[in-house]
């Protein structure tokens, strides 16, 4: 259904183009994983703690879901030479939850080729994470170092 | 040698308070297992690929700095009533390395109580992670939603 994305090399690119990824599923065990190892607060471990907490639920850390940006990027295939961040924005609007089924959905919205190195460039990349019914997970505006052909990272 | 670090209360914070967290150290296993799961581009993964990348060697992801540094802040205690953030500026100026051993300085920026809601406020707070010989692996702006004692997300 979104297997039509090219890679992302300098020279394809044109601002406005917009790809939509793949899509993961993401369950209870991943969230409290992915917690237990680098964000290990209450409310990202614990359905109890959770539920008495802002969240009011089980909530999956916001560098989780920034994690799981980034391998369906991959997955995707839209870095072609490779995707160097080169600054991000980044923001939660809503938190994943048990049984969300994400995509992300990528918009070219600014590109600048390097004026001393003509090989490659830097891509504004804004990059929305979304559920399948259409909320809003992750917001990120991805500065990206991006090769032409034949000179990836 | 960083245990006296209060918790981060909203009460409690003054402009330009500078806290350092305890250290940990990254493994090549670490880097490689995160980049598998989350980020699996050849320069995170292989160190031929690596070796002949722009990286010049196995380098984290960044996603993967991002995550050992909530995992040390929250390790830390600075947040007392829960850590949510509400907007996240990052920056990657070298990647993490096998064998680095890193922590964080986070310096409190700005403190804005809000006006509606008398229980908390929103905290930016700079959050350097540094190798112990003091190169600079990730630069984080990070915006948080803080509560007042007695009030914890």
């Amino acid at each position: 259904m979104h297997s039509e994305i090219p890679p992302l090399f300098l020279d394809d690119l044109v601002v406005g183009q917009t790809y939509d990824t793949d899509e993961l599923q993401v369950t209870r065990d991943d969230i409290i994983e992915f917690a237990t190892k680098y964000d290990p607060q209450p409310f990202h471990l614990d359905d109890a703690a959770a539920a008495a907490s802002l969240f009011r639920g089980l909530a999956a850390s916001g560098w989780h879901t920034a994690a799981l940006t980034m391998r369906l990027l991959v997955d995707s295939g839209i870095f072609g030479g490779g995707g160097v961040g080169a600054g991000m924005q980044v923001n939660w609007p809503t938190p994943t939850r048990p049984g969300d089924i994400l995509f992300v959905r990528a918009t070219v919205a600014t590109i600048t080729p390097s004026r001393s190195k003509p090989d490659r460039g830097i891509v504004e990349v804004h990059c929305e994470t979304l559920t399948r019914d259409g909320q809003l997970r992750q917001d990120l505006m991805a500065k990206l170092l991006v090769f032409r052909k034949h000179s990836a990272a």
